[in-house]
This record gives C-alpha cells, sequence and structure tokens, in this order.
C-alpha cells in the first residue's frame, strides 16, 4: 500500500519536471510511509528522490514502525540534521518543497545549496492524499459514525449552569470510551452569543435557558478525522433563531444534494451562500463553506469561491454553513460528505432537526 | 508592556542590522500583542518594520482585541495574503523571518521579490521571550502550583487493570477545575515497559502489578505553560527500580544544584549526565537534559551538549534525566526551574521521594 503511494508521488513529481523533493508534514510521512512522528521543534523529513528508495530523516528520540518502505537514518539532539539533509539531494536539481517546511530548516537548506532551486511541491503529496482509496474511506467513515455516537452523549452534558469548559473537559474521555483515539482538533462548545464567533474557545460561560448550544467536535480514531458540527437549542427557540435555523438547515441540503464529480468547489460554496444571502443573512455566513479531511482535519483545497476546480470521486471534505449574529447567537450544520461517482455519500448520520434541549 | 517589548525587538532587530520582520508564531505574536490567534493553514503575520507601527495581518474570521499595539488589517478566504505581506516591506532591504513561517508563504515570498533578501531573525524574538519579567515569572508560578496539584489527584486515578488512555483522558477535567485553561502538551500516561519510550502516546495498556507509573504532564494556565514529570511504582519496586529511580533523582538534584547565572546550558547537561553515567546507565538517558518554556511549552534553546550559551536571570527551563530500559521500565524526573540573580528557583514542589501507589 505504501510502496504504491510513494509510487502515486513519485509520478506526480515526475510530472512536475521534479526528481527530489523534501516532505515534512507529519501526516504526509504517515501516509507515505505508515511512520507517524510529530517532531515539534525538531527536523523530520522524508527525502524522495527518483530511482532512490526513500529515506527517513529522523531523531533518534523517536522510533519508526519496523518494515516501513523507506531507509530511517536517526540523528541526535548533538546532529545538525540540516548536513544530513543536504547530503540526500542532487545540488544540481531543483527541489520540490513541503509547504509546511519551516523557514528554520528552509533557509539553512537554501544557505547550503542544498538544490539548484525551491520550488513548493506539496500538491504532488495532496493530491494523493485528496482521492481516498476505499480502505481510507472505510476510516473515514467509521470515524464520523463514532461522532455521530459521540454527538447523542455530549448533549446529555447540557444542563442548566455548567461552563463551556466544564462541557469541554467532558467529550474526550466519551471519544476514548467509544474507541476513538481522542479529539481530531481541539473541540467547539459555544452558549449563547459565544456561539456567533465561529472559532470560540470554551470558557467559563455558563449556560442559561434561551441560550444555543454549539458543539463543533471530531474525534480520530484509526488515525483518520471526524467532523461534525450540531446547533441545539437550550429551551423553546424564539422565531428568528427558528427562522436562522431552518435558513442553515437548507443551505447545508442545498450544498449537499450539488456535490457530484465535475462540480466545481465554488459552485458548492455558491449553493449554499445563495440559500443564505436570499434569507436576507449574507454578511453573517462569513467563512467559506467547508475543507477537505483525512489524516488532517484541514486538508488543502477548501469549498470557497476562491477554488474553482472539480471535485473528483473519492474526495472528502465538510459542508458547514452558518450564520454569526454578533452579541445575538449563532448557528452552523456541518456534515462531512465523500464524492461518489455520481452525487455524494454523507458521513454524518446524525440529524439536522431542530432540538430542544432542557 | 506589550510597547516595551515590541521596543526590545525593534532594537534586537537593528543589532542585526536589520529595518524590517515578519513574525508568524502565535505565540510570538501573543507575547508582542497580546492577540492570540491559531490560523491553522491560514497566514497570520505581524510585519515589524522600523519607525512605523506594526501590522497585525490576520484572516477576518479571527478577531484581535481591542487596543492592541499595532494596526490590524484583515483579509478574507478570497483574498491573497501574501500578496497584502508583500506590501508591508521594502523590497529593497533584507526581511528577517521567523522560524517558523511556512514554504508556502516564505516561497511566494521570495518569488514576489517582497525583499531583498531572507533572514532567519527569530532570535530577536526569541531573546526577549527567554527573559521572563517578574509577571511572566509569577504566571510560571501560579501553573506549575497547578500542576503540584493535579499530580496528586492524577496518582488517584491509578488503579490495577485502569488502562493509559483511561487514565489520560480524566487529566482535563480535573486541570479545568483547579482552573487552567486545559493541556499544554498532550499528556504521557505510561504504564510499566512503555515508560521506556520516552515519547509514548498513551494506549490501551492495562496497569498491573510491579509496573512504573510515569506522568509526563503539564497545564496551561494564565496563557503559560506547566511540565513535570513523575515516576510513581505500582506495588514495591526491585532493587534495580530502585537503584534506576535513585540515580535519575540524584542526576536531577545535581543538575538543578548547579544552575546559576554564567554557568552553561551543556554544563547543566553534563552534570546531570555524568550522574547517570558513573551509575553506569549512560546509553539509557537517550535525550538532551531540558528545554525553555513559557508561552510555548517548548522554547528555543535547549539544556543539550549541543547549546554553550551561558544561562541568564530570567530564563525558565525543564530539568529532565531519564533512564530508559527497553523492554523492562523508564523513569523520568522533571521540574522546572528559573534562573535567579545567585541559583535557581524550582517551581515544582511535588516531592522526589519515591512514591508506592496500591
Amino acid at each position: 500500500m505504501y510502496e504504491e503511494r510513494i509510487g502515486t508521488v513519485m509520478r506526480n513529481l515526475e510530472r512536475r519536471d521534479l526528481s527530489q523533493m523534501l516532505v515534512c508534514d507529519p501526516r504526509s510521512i504517515q501516509y507515505l510511509t505508515g511512520a507517524y512522528v510529530e517532531p515539534g521543534e525538531r527536523f523530520l523529513g522524508l527525502a524522495l528522490v527518483a530511482d532512490r528508495k526513500p529515506v527517513l530523516l529522523l531523531n533518534e528520540l523517536f522510533s519508526a514502525p519496523q518494515g516501513i518502505p523507506c531507509n530511517v537514518r536517526g540523528y541526535k539532539d548533538t546532529d545538525d540534521p540540516i548536513a544530513l539533509a543536504v547530503g540526500l539531494f542532487d545540488p544540481a536539481q531543483p527541489l520540490g518543497c513541503d509547504k509546511n517546511l519551516a523557514a528554520r530548516f528552509l533557509i539553512p537548506l537554501m544557505e547550503r545549496g542544498a538544490a539548484s532551486g525551491f520550488v513548493l511541491a506539496s500538491d504532488v503529496v495532496d493530491d494523493a492524499r485528496a482521492h481516498k482509496s476505499a480502505e481510507e474511506r472505510d476510516l473515514m467513515r467509521a470515524a464520523s459514525r463514532t461522532n455521530d455516537a459521540a454527538m447523542a452523549r455530549f448533549k446529555e452534558l447540557v444542563r442548566a449552569g455548567a461552563t463551556e469548559a466544564e462541557v469541554a473537559g467532558q467529550l474526550e474521555g466519551i471519544y476514548r470510551e467509544l474507541g476513538a483515539q481522542g479529539h481530531s482538533f481541539a473541540p467547539i462548545v459555544s452558549f449563547g452569543a459565544n456561539a456567533a464567533d465561529p472559532h470560540h474557545e470554551p470558557d467559563g460561560t455558563r449556560l442559561a435557558l434561551g441560550d444555543v448550544v454549539l458543539f463543533d467536535v471530531g474525534c480520530r480514531q484509526g488515525e483518520y478525522c471526524a467532523d461534525m458540527t450540531r446547533t441545539f437549542f437550550f429551551g423553546e427557540p424564539t422565531p428568528k433563531q427558528r427562522e436562522v435555523y431552518d435558513t442553515v438547515r437548507r443551505a447545508n441540503e442545498a450544498a449537499q444534494r450539488l456535490v457530484a464529480p465535475g462540480v466545481r468547489f465554488c459552485d458548492i460554496d455558491r449553493a449554499a451562500r445563495e440559500v443564505i444571502e436570499e434569507a436576507g443573512y449574507g454578511p453573517y455566513f462569513t467563512h467559506r463553506l467547508g475543507h477537505q479531511i483525512g489524516l488532517d482535519v484541514h486538508e488543502p483545497g477548501d469549498v470557497s469561491a476562491a477554488h474553482d476546480a472539480p471535485v473528483e470521486a473519492g474526495m472528502c471534505f465538510s459542508i458547514e454553513p452558518g450564520i454569526y449574529l454578533p452579541g445575538e447567537f449563532g448557528v452552523r450544520i456541518e456534515d462531512l460528505v465523500i464524492v461518489t461517482e455520481d452525487g455524494c455519500e454523507v458521513l454524518n448520520e446524525y440529524p439536522h432537526e431542530l432540538e430542544v434541549l432542557s
């Protein structure tokens, strides 16, 4: 499996007239080799060079699993990993660079002449990662299934007087009980007006009657990420809250209906945005419709007006329209979808119906 | 306070013959402005240019607090932030670059001629961050005090048959109850032979009599990080376990005794390493002695043989010797210290004495 993935990436690289690349994104390295290491500030790199076995350069503090499809070169904290990396490449050829390669490594590689030029080339890996294999699609389904089950339990944590932080602190234990590895990202739990900030961090705000309760949460399971948002009402919603909720729900479903191979990402964004604009809330839907997802919770190629490529079978992304009314409340409804041969499969089965908690 | 910090950084920059710098590390931006944003894959940058008010370039999805000491320039997901960034700098002058600036931003900045050269210059900010002010030292103390209190509760979670993951999943709730914001890093909970991997991730391993129980844990509180390791014994330790524990403890304390302004980082590392080597376990202490810490859990300038600068008053770092016996067990004892005028203050008060849990 890993050899096949590396083969795809090497062919993509050749198509870009490149013969060598430095991959440093931990999840890309995991995708290509099965070795997952979070190196923190230390250097981690997978050197891909045409007609050679890939080399994984990693600090000896970390270990790579047996049998991975590359040579492993370890270094110590007292070694100079940049010097080792320079030795892996042909200085007379340009080097494809990982989009996440940090300046503290890239600038020294340039200064020491590791290559004849430095070109952003992550797309050769990202394109491969964007097309989920049958096995990956199964893992994505399983993670979202767990997320559905977890959401049903999360809403049970909601009670008057509880703080967002208290609720947020209990989620990881539930994910682990359900078989997940933990969160796929820091959970967003927002009460009332806090939900009008799409990236609110759970704080000491206490739940009161009349608040919306927004959970934007995901688990990691089998290494793959789930990501779903549901917005509940603690107490009977006002007519305006019902109208906003219904608009967001219709926006979500309009986008989902449109997804099929050949449809452009920007048009999927547009479909949701039009529903919200027609209801008069256009200025309050302040972000892109969604993002691709897999081993990382945000993968490149977003669902936005700025991305006019067509979606292709096997791609997996979020559809997450929202309306954010500062000082009042916010509503977001998010699912993950996988593009199929003739439409899409929605990975989240947790319903869209408005739910009143009490 | 922020104006003073920016002033320090601008003077450091001038000393390096630079007149402009792009800071993108979220915690460095927080340190300099008070605005903390985790931009994910989106661009975030603070442009520091001599004789101009700093400009914070951030996606409109995120908000900066009122009254921060810089101009805020927002952009949308459909805008080109690189073009905006290019316009903030003098193309005829070199640009100091943040060590964490990602290639996906740095290479386009180079291609579009944002500056006459690109130089790693994070040390101008890192040097300022390394010298903790009186207020920062108080925050570091408070975070470690909470970590001490949390450790006393964590060991109560330990019981035969519990898995590492189950125990790990309960830690965040305790941190939050004690007033912390959450973890400062993913906690390490290792039982038995798993403790021989210094970076072990909690898994389904169940606790059995005779296991060591290693907690390497920290909270974030008031934005500053705690980080402490203690190793307990579940059941009476063997003579070898006692010897290893005692060796690691002596190594920790030998290093702590040596810390004072003017002593080199490498000599502090050496002091601990010698204790372990003399006991015959040298090859099993496989990592540096420690790392600096503050707003980030790992800050630049480690306590290792490779770092021969002297420590200075106000610096804060970990002292964390360990002995790792593959297939058997591992022991690590870690405290944070702040360098004082004539020695150091140890921030962790949780005792070093060997503790048997049951």
